[in-house]
């Protein structure tokens, strides 16, 4: 049996159809110290409760998952996705005061897709930049740091409209690295020809919110969302990628974020303990300068 | 009935299952002007006669696709990749020959994906630009210009390490223009935040080899190779790609090449009609910047 990594987080999503109780308690038993949560699970059972049932647990809080979707041009649905992303912020810094010593109020942003009927991509990008501009003072106020998440570009159209990690940094640009950050995910940027550079200067440039990993494999299954897979599973180099964060200086948590149907088949405490051995072999050798 | 676009082509790969002839013939009794080929249905006919039933069909060639598939380490495998790739250059040098007066000599590549069991994409890549620079002297030898294509990002693990305009700028940078060129295709660059600069600087650079127009739309099909569609069917706005294009200078033939089994179960008759008024609608309006 391999060590657990003190530094692997189980994401939610991992484990979807696990509610809070059994994520929360399956991720303590298989020895590993942090989990990123996911809205719905923790709406279930209401914040309050969500926040106490995540101190007992004696885990920290790696990051809140997920909000943004705030591509729509202004009027009421904007309106709401924009409240809605204020309540998501005050979850955020909830939780990640109730975790263990090491949590982190970050806040992971799924831009949105094009809206309905529209071809206007550049439009919509420019809607995700006014959506920050309004969510950063909430979240400077609240001590959150907003995670903009750039999607691989196969969900650009449907999903999120921010396809390159320097696409990312350079909305970021605008803002207080404390208060908005980006998400750095394998899975969505490992094609990128110039990634490492981009991680490079999202370390620069103070950025790195949150690292998170997961494997790409093809064929890619009917329904492209669940193509994620355990680290070491694909053809993902997570060597390169992962000594780039490492040397940024990035010392948070690392998520494993899956979302794969035959993975989320398995019971609860399965899934935390090959996510564990995943990362220690994939991942771990990287994060030490000395054992790489 | 719309005006047929004198620069429409059609590639093909969008009548998949019409042999030559009927390719030919259809596209020809539509008043298309022009056709991409295929390499398998010449192959099918032998080159000697494709390139006479094609000066009998009184079109010009656009393309030649497609070659490539060079991802490979050293070995039998490469040298025969190598080895095809000089047939596929004789081939189009050819066929343009064959083809009415504006036909053109280029043949598209498409890198390939990683080998079985690597993930070293860097690697690959490193391959790519040396395979193009074995095969350099044989293009500019047979007049033909290589035109690197970059494919969306989803194929980068299992079909092209070239994923981005830009990338595949930067390997053609080695060469003559008049050699190596790219393949500029909306359908695999059009969510690229820096699309239009990348359109722009290959226009400067005098490597726009050829301009294809199909259009995306989710959700994808399962087999995500299949995901094409007719131009204005889907989310792609063609306005700002295909001016920058027509700024650039480009002015020969465009495109159409649809892989979608829908598509391709109906006639050939049919689909080139279609596609000629796809075009016409969604394209053509953005050709003369005065009636767009």
């Amino acid at each position: 049996m391999t060590a657990v990594d003190p530094r692997v987080s189980i994401n939610q999503g991992t484990v979807k159809y696990a509610d809070l109780a059994e994520a929360l308690r399956a991720t303590a038993a298989a020895g590993v110290q942090a989990i990123g949560l996911w809205r719905e699970p923790v709406q279930e059972v209401g914040l309050a409760t969500a926040a106490a049932m995540l101190a007992d647990s004696g885990l920290r809080f790696s990051t809140h998952c997920r909000s943004g979707f705030f591509t729509m041009p202004e009027g009421p649905a904007r309106r709401a996705s924009i409240d809605d992303n204020r309540v998501a912020i005050d979850e955020a810094a909830t939780l990640a005061a109730a975790g263990a010593p090491g949590s982190q109020p970050v806040l992971v942003l799924v831009a949105g897709g094009l809206p309905d009927g529209s071809r206007d991509v550049i439009g919509a990008r420019e809607r995700v930049r006014d959506a920050i501009g309004e969510l950063a003072p909430d979240a400077a106020a609240a001590g959150v740091q907003l995670a903009i998440e750039p999607l691989h570009p196969m969900y650009a159209s449907d999903r999120c409209v921010v396809s390159t990690l320097g696409q990312a940094l350079d909305i970021a640009a605008d803002f207080d690295p404390a208060v908005v950050g980006v998400t750095v995910d394998t899975f969505h940027i490992w094609w990128d020809p110039d990634v490492i550079g981009a991680i490079e200067r999202a370390g620069r440039e103070g950025r790195i919110a949150t690292y998170q990993v997961c494997d790409w494999k093809t064929p890619l299954p009917a329904d492209v969302l669940l193509s994620r897979h355990y680290p070491g599973d694909g053809v993902i180099d997570f060597g390169p990628m992962t000594r780039a964060v490492v040397e940024s200086g990035y010392d948070r948590d690392i998520e494993v974020e899956i979302f794969n149907a035959d993975i989320w088949a398995k019971d609860t405490g399965t899934i935390v303990r090959e996510t564990a051995e995943s990362f220690a072999a994939a991942v771990s050798p990287h994060l030490d300068p000395v054992r790489a």
